[in-house]
Parts: structure tokens; sequence; C-alpha cells
């Protein structure tokens, strides 16, 4: 593997997961939904108390190098101090990587999800239903399923944004299994590694993009 | 060639084949026709009884390995059994690759086609007519043609939709000659060859985006 | 240059045009425009009488090898017989390469073109204007003029719509100066090299676009 | 790094920037926002008195040479006579270069774009607001903002059109700090440098899709 780094770096090791998440920025910026260094990628490396390695801020994420990350704490905050800035969005990587099955938290804009989260804020979220793309949600084995995202208000202050994705995450009545949108901001989902949080921002995606092109289609 | 299988595997000696359903997965995931997993592709070895080679279930349609592949036979089961676990679909190629002149059967999920299964359900299918591209389904010399395309209704028991598919192609009132829907689902269509298979699919998914888009043009 | 041809092969000496020929398939084809073995190609080789090498019968434009060319004569033909089946439209090819300026012949299939040679073809074409890209079709020196796309009438009697092309042409009254659709088809289009024929078929498929996602917006 | 120029050459020892307007050129071509050698993009080098690298007149984007850019001065001719012609809207690149914090300009022709700059041409240009994806504009820190992008009228004059944006880049009352359209004619943004000037081009454009889009969503 190329950009083997050295022993003391504070990425070290972590050489496989760190080109997965390249390959991810490689895939995302090619299909638009990470263009003009939007988007953060992160995966966690352990849980009690959380770590993450979580793209640095304010890469291309289409040419993501493999020292354009940043190792973190529960706090968020790099475990080294001779780091890159992590993501301004880091604390919303932490919580989700505080539920016990996730590996993998997978950040980025599409124009469709933004539309959809624009469209759709006043009533708090929409509903994908019937579709058999949806079996590609993880656990989720038949179409006939009505699955809903959530959309919150965006905000720049980060920790009270993480707060109520926490609440929501805890919150036994409205369940939020698989990702949410943020309002003319993006999507995240997650996964138990790379692959599967992957493979959601491909099921996400498919589907908003029928939602959305579906809003535009003549009643019959 | 890269990736030759030993002897002993499952899947010895069809390298170029599995080769060529490979380079299926890559366009058709680069072209966001089999994302998030979706999509399954066979070739048949076999008729007498059948044989086929088809994608194994739950692999990233763009980054198929020479090994995600199964060797199943009539009853869409392993033919070996340590293989691993065939598509939830095998059964619809299994019934399709009865066909007499079948050699490769490919399954998709766009946008489009899955907008159109959704559009004209209620009317069990849609016309599409007088397109030159049409002429690119095999046996079609003339753009002066209508071409029905049957939607049939999703399931999770696969038999079922089957049989529903093999007494439609035997059906002397109703033929279905290069491909069908599925409800908010996707696309099958077959050919002789890996080569035409990909082509209808090529064909079907420019005449679906050409459907769809007109839906969303103004009456003149 | 790979795929050197033998100096006795009907091709011998003509790689650079036919690799680039092979450059617009793979272009056009990751674009959608000359998908499912839609679309043909040609060079001009000599005009008194015309000879062309075309792009051969059924292959896909986006894999296309040095040996799926055909060199033909001036009613189309072949001048060797053991060369393979030249596209079906290859007499459009031959009308068009007898104009003292054309050094190569494009046809494309595109979704946006398809589109408006249906919604246009009553009214026989369809005006486009206004537009800085018209600057980029040969000799239009300012965006204040208006172009005129006529639609043709799709037939598979390719002489007869040879011949009212090459009346069209002729025409003082109504001008053809860069290129036609074809009803719910395709288009053609050419330039004195394949620099320029590539060109224009990118501006027309720019223009295309904005001229079909116009009638979806919303009058002002 | 290849296509080293020799030192007499009037581009040598610039090859990195021009590595990275070439890269620029294939990501836009392929994106479809530099089709049929539109557009053009410029590194300045000085500015007490101008002087920039600008592409060459037309030549396909998505191809560029390391020769395929000319070596300007202040008034937007070439500073050695042996040079390919500049583009023809180089005194554009000259007026955005006078700005003390510029060091890359980019021009490019979208269909978004485009159809955004006829459509609302009549009230001299559009706002976009409160967009997460505004952030990638150099300065901007909160999606809590509303940015005009105003819409100048197409002309062939240009030193008429670059007097015009002077004017408006120097008027207290209208500020222009990022980038403007120009009606059916394309984009033109700037930034310190071609990381951030190629980020401004990809935000532009996903915000113009997403304002597009927009228009033709039915009403809720």
């Amino acid at each position: 593997m190329s950009n083997l780094l050295p022993d003391s770096h504070p990425l070290a090791g972590h050489d496989s997961l760190i080109q997965q998440l390249r390959e991810c920025g490689r895939l995302f910026h090619s299909r638009g939904w990470s263009v003009g260094t939007s988007s953060n990628y992160s995966v966690v490396l352990g849980r009690d108390p959380v770590e993450l390695i979580v793209t640095a801020s304010g890469k291309d994420k289409g040419r993501l190098e493999s020292t354009d990350f940043v190792h973190v704490g529960p706090e968020g905050l790099p475990i080294e101090s001779d780091q890159p800035k992590s993501s301004a969005e880091t604390m919303l990587h932490v919580v989700l990587a505080e539920q016990h099955d996730v590996g993998c938290i997978l950040h980025t804009h599409s124009v469709w999800g933004t539309l959809l989260s624009e469209h759709f804020f006043d009533e708090g979220g929409f509903e994908i239903e019937g579709y058999e793309m949806l079996k590609g949600l993880e656990g989720i084995t038949t179409h006939d399923y009505s699955h809903w995202i959530p959309v919150f208000s965006n905000t720049q202050d980060i920790p009270i944004l993480a707060e109520q994705v926490r609440e929501r995450l805890a919150d036994p009545m409205e369940s939020m299994t698989h990702g949410f949108l943020i309002h003319k901001h993006g999507l995240y989902t997650w996964g138990n590694d790379v692959f599967a949080a992957r493979r959601h921002i491909e099921i996400y995606e498919f589907l908003f993009e029928c939602t959305a092109r579906k809003l535009g289609f003549p009643v019959v």
C-alpha cells in the first residue's frame, strides 16, 4: 500500500481504513455528492471512550491524501497536537459513534438531498416507502416497509445539533435508524463498517433522486 | 487474464464470461444503474438442465471480484457447497435461462426504470413506440414498432414471481420478448450472450429516460 | 501507436484518423450519446470520388477496435470485399462528404436530441438563439445569431433520406449549415476534421439540453 | 513532471500552475461545464503590472496541452510574439486580476448557469440563500447568508464588458464578491489560488443546480 505512515504518526497503523475513506471520497466527488470541499467521513477506532479518524477540515474530497485525516478523542479533539484541524462537524461524528454498532459515519451533500431537506423541512422529514432499494439499508429485509428520514434544522452551533441528534437517537417514540438530513445542508448516515455506510449513501441517494423527481411528475 | 481460478474451483474455466459480467458491473455502477449492492447478473452454461453462473448476494457491483459469483443448478442452488450465497433472485434467472436462446440475464435498478414501474403499475406496463433506438433490441429491424414493457408486482416470494414470469413467457397472447420491470424495483433483460444483454440494458435505459422525461414536458 | 494494421489491410495507413474516431466513441458513450451500439462516425479520405472510413455496423461505440471500421467508396460500398458490414446509414455519410469542406461526419443519439426531435417534429425543426455557445459552430462569430435545426422524418429507406438531405444541402432558401436531427432518432453533424465535428457534437448537445430543460421551466 | 518547457519558453518555470489549470480542464470538461472548447482559465503571476497565464483560444479544455497557454501582460497581449492567440475574453481576466487577492480566475459554461442567466436576466441577477454549501465561498462562515449573483449582458465587445465588471467591482453599493454570470453565456469566479477558484466553481455549480431544479418543483 502506498502512503505508509511512520509509527510515530497519530494515524499510524490505520492505512487500510484511511484508504477506504479516500476511495469513498473519490466516488462521492465524482457523483457530485462531495464537491467544493463539502462532506466529512470518519471511522470508529474505539467506543469507550470514543476514538475516531475523521477527515481534516477544508480538503478536496475527490483528492484526499493519507494525511488529510485527524485522530480525535471523545470530545472531538485531536489526540495529539500536531495534527490538521478536524472538520467543524466532528462532534456529530462522535455522537453517532457512541452507538454500539457504528463503525463508520459518512456525511455528504447532494443536490437531491439538499432539495428534499428544503422541500420537507416544515414537515420535519419525509417517508420513503415500498421500494426494493430500501433492502439495502442494514437489517431491512422487505420492500414492504416505510422509512422516515428526519430533517434537522441547520445551525453553526454544532454542539447543540449534536445534542439534538443524541436525544433523537435515544428517543423510543421516534426511531432514527439509518440516517438523517440537515436543512439545506446534507445527509448523515452510518454503518458497522465503511462498506455498509457507503452502501447506505448510495441507497439514500438513489431513493432521494426517485423521491425528488416524482415531485416533478404529473399526477395521473 | 488476471484472477485465474484453480481447476478445482466451481467457477474454473469460466474466467472470460466472469470478466464480462464484472465489466458490466463497473459500467452499470458508474451509470447509477447498479448502486448500493443492488442488481444481479448471470450467464447460462447449460440448459438441460439449467446451469448458471450468477452474482453472489450483497456484493458491490462496481467492484466485483472474480470469486463474487456462484455456479448454480436448475433449482437455483449451488452445485458445490463451499460457494458464497447466490442472489435472492436466482430463480428468476433460472426461469429466464430456460428459454432456448438466452445466454445472459442482467438485472439492474435505475432511477428512471423505478419511476416508470411506479407510474405505469396500475396499467400493467407501458408502450414505447417509434424510436430508432428500438432497433437495438435483438430482432427488431425498424423504428416503426411498438414495444410493451410489462410491470410485475414486487414480492419477496421469488418462487411465486418466477412462476408468473414463466407463465408470461409462455403466454401466446401477451408476448414478453426482451425484458420486464418489477414494481418499484428494477429491470430484467436478457440476450444470447453478454454483449446482447448489455446492449439491451443500454437500450432500455435510454428509452426509459426518454419516456420519463417526456412525462415532465409541457403538452404543445 | 497500438493496433497498427498490415499494409494489405483496407484501413492501412489511417491509424491516426481511426484512433480519433475511437476516442470520439469512448467520449460519446461515456456521456450517453452513443449507447446500445447506436451512432456511426466517419472520416473523409477523398471527395472525387467520395471515399470514407466509417464505423462497422453493430459495434459498441464505447469500445471500438481499430478493425471496427470499413473503407467505402462513393456508393457506400466496401472498396474491398473482406471487410465488415458498414453502418446501414452509410449513404448519409456519403452525401454529407460530398460537400467541399467536410472531413468528418458524426452521428449520435442522445436523450435530449431525441426528445427535441419529437417535440418539434411538426414544426420541421426549431430555433436556437442568442447563446454564446453558438460561437462553437464553425464560422459563427457572435452569440447574436439564430440557428435553425431541421428535423427530418425517420425512415428505414436510407437512400430516400440521403436524397432529402442532399436536396436540403443544396437548397438556397433553407440553409442547413452544421447539422440536423432525424425524428425520434438522432443528430448528424460534420466539420472539416474530427476535432471540429466533435466540437459540434458537444455544442449541439449542450444547446439541446438547455433548450429541452427550458421547456420544463415555469414561465415567469 | 512531464511537459517541462525549455528556459526560453514564455511559460517556462510555471509548470506546476499550468498542470493545475489542465487538471481543472479535465474535471470541468468531464462534468459538462467546459465543453466544445468553451471556457477559459488563468493564473496571476503579478499585479503591478498585471501578468497572467491564460488558456489559448479554441482549445479542447478536456485535453489541454502544456503549451495551450499564453503569457500576457496588463493589456491582455502576449508578452512575447511567438505565442498562440489568447482567449477572446482575456481582458476580463485582466480586470479581475487587478484585485489584490486574486490568484486564479476560472470561467465555465454550464447548462444550469446558462439557464439561470437567462431566467433571471431581467432582474439583473438572483439570490442564493441559507445553504450550508455557501460556506465554501471564501470568507463565508455561516449558512445564514444571502448571496447575490449578478447577471451581465452579453456582448462581443469584451473591453466594454470588462469596464462594466471593473466598475461593479469598485461599486461600494453593490458588492460582487465571488463571481458573476453573463447572459446566456457562463460563469466567472476567482480565488486566491487555483484550489480556491476551483472550489468556487464547484460551489456555484452545486447551488445553480439546486436553484434551477427548484424552479421546476411544484409548490406544496
